[in-house]
């Protein structure tokens, strides 16, 4: 399907964190950082596709025109949870198709409490009668994921609190990160349960963010001083809408996972083994566990076993979610997939300062939404 | 830009009107209307591309899903009343770049009273004084934009209004149009005035509906028993956010016509004189006179003449909106586009009954939506 190589030269990102800021100008601060390590004018840029769920249409005109930049066929596309990956790969096929030369793939998010759950209507056959006084859908989703783990494979709480712990360490060299802490398992396990198995910090908080990526052909990266860019070699999206609620792991997108997961593995001839860093779509510490089994990290039920080895942080085999993961970076939902990319490009330049992983040169991406699609994203560089 | 030929091999679209029938039901009529005329399965599409702008994420995969139809790739997008265009135009450069054989956009809209309005807030520098009381803010920027054409040209009531009496009578011969039925000048005129100059019968109605389009490579169309399909020949996407309220006409997105026709008219060495049959957007009666302006079919300020003188309708130098256009035929949002070129290719194969353009070869598709996009088409027949 892909024509050519695709370049990543710019990559920019806000803090996450809850704030006042308009989200024009939160895209605006992202933009900016993709030009600046990109070294282009933004004049260059021939389309944009913009990721964003909530919020009143065409808001990515808005941010673009609120930088001075108007006039450029903008795309407002929107897929929950998985909203910036699916900007990300309307770009990459842009510049994959040989259609353009360089693009724009921009995402953000203003969250406010309760608005994605409160859309989550199509679910409601399941989750109607407790809807008033349980916990939000989503951590009653990934919850129930992993209590179905826990009785097929034995997996524990405690590996689940682990994850947590694991990313919220990772996230203390991360300056964009919403929290910067690290904690223990003790604390992991004693927060306050929002949902069987899901305790507070085991659920991603509440943020406003954005991010962007400047995508373009290798001709062009060369053409602006960029002898040996970040190279996307794969990428693939996967669809799914929930049906067999029996299937707890079913419907929060593992199978999605998978499929994307191996048609990348499949375009690039490059397999799990040969990866060097992850940032995958841990919206609930058992979604961590859970998709690496979906990206062939391990056998199905073996996602305990690499967290107790400490094979998936530095030091192990992969490190995952070394910016800190939506667990602790923060997950506004349009901008986590530009967030995630942002993170990779960066550490495969060797520009990840204190969290940087020696030596990193293949990177894997994971961005899910349920409901939904699965964006999974390789990147190499040299 | 494009690589290669983009064909139209099935089009289909529901009857416009309002009812209680659910989207995913909408969509499934408009795309198995397609499937039907394009004689293809549906497991051919490579990727889906759905737009709408109200109601929540990831409806795009549920409609699809509904008929069977999982696991592809789908994006929803959205861009206020150019968002079915805007599908059409990321499902068309999947084509033209050669990275799809075959993919559908579809359209739908469920409108409720107020939505549109009530998420036009961007623009509320302008309208919040009188936002409670007064009409919607689309009947008044588009009203603004007519009495400034009537300030600088001389254009009259009377010529807007015949831009709806002639629609409504090219409506009554298309039975998927929400109105069907003719009426006068003096009906036009006497009817309540929404905001000056427009009255009722010149303001488009609220309308359910769903539309959907099938495009493919001209390899692909013939080895599916497409001879000679219609084809999509050029097609330009522009974008603008409203700044300067002081210029009325600017702001309701003439500029954005002006050069999303210019560019087709130059990609396709086609000029608008050698168009025979156009579908452009009619939202109110004022936006389709001064739209002649911006696609070229008159100088400025000549919109008006061209109504006088009967030549945009049977008989004239072109037919515009021989479907009834959005006044009467209705204006679902996300559907608009799609029914548009649902329209055009219909009578470009003949197949439009008795509203049947004779000798149609060459049609143009003009969709623009505020904040905003335009998307021109131009298709071609042979």
């Amino acid at each position: 399907m892909a024509k050519r190589d695709v370049c990543v030269i710019g990559v920019g990102m806000t803090k996450f964190e809850r704030c006042d800021r308009e989200f024009t100008e939160l895209c605006s601060e992202a933009i900016t950082g993709a030009l600046g390590m990109a070294k282009i004018e933004p004049a260059d840029f021939e389309q944009a596709f913009a990721g964003y769920v909530n919020g009143m249409s065409c808001q990515g005109q808005r941010a673009l025109y609120t930088m001075g930049l108007g006039g450029i066929p903008v795309y407002n596309v929107h897929s929950y949870c998985s909203t910036g990956s699916s900007a990300l790969h309307l770009a990459y096929q842009a510049i994959a198709s040989g259609m353009n030369e360089c693009v724009l793939a921009f995402g953000f998010e203003k969250m406010t409490k309760g608005p994605l759950d409160s859309q989550l209507t199509g679910l409601k056959e399941k989750y109607d009668e407790e809807a008033k006084k349980k916990p939000p859908v989503a951590a009653r989703m990934f919850g129930d994921g992993g209590r179905q783990h826990m009785q097929l494979y034995g997996t524990t709480k405690e590996q689940f609190a682990k994850v947590s712990v694991k990313n919220h360490r990772h996230s203390v060299n991360n300056p964009r990160s919403q929290y910067q802490d690290a904690c223990t398992l003790e604390e992991v396990l004693a927060s306050r349960e929002v949902y069987d198995p899901l305790t507070l910090l085991q659920c991603c908080p509440t943020s406003d963010g954005a991010g962007a990526a400047i995508l373009c052909s290798a001709e062009y990266a060369a053409k602006h001083g960029h002898s040996n860019p970040v190279k996307i070699i794969g990428q693939a999206l996967t669809t799914d809408f929930p049906s067999d609620f029996s299937d707890a792991l079913g419907w929060i997108g593992v199978g999605m996972t998978k499929r994307a997961a191996a048609k990348v593995y499949e375009q690039t001839g490059v397999g799990p083994k040969d990866v060097d860093v992850i940032e995958l779509h841990d919206c609930f510490s058992t979604n961590e566990l859970i998709s690496y089994e979906g990206l062939q990290l391990c056998e199905p039920g073996q996602g305990g076993r690499l967290i107790d080895e400490n094979q998936v942080t530095y030091g192990g085999k992969w490190v995952v979610n070394p910016s800190g993961g939506l667990l602790s970076k923060g997950h506004p939902l349009g901008a986590t997939g530009l967030a995630q990319c942002a993170e990779l490009v960066w550490q495969l330049n060797g520009m990840a300062e204190k969290r940087q992983v020696e030596g990193a040169r293949i990177a894997l991406q994971h961005n899910v939404g349920l409901g939904g699609a699965c964006v999974v994203t390789m990147y190499r560089k040299g």
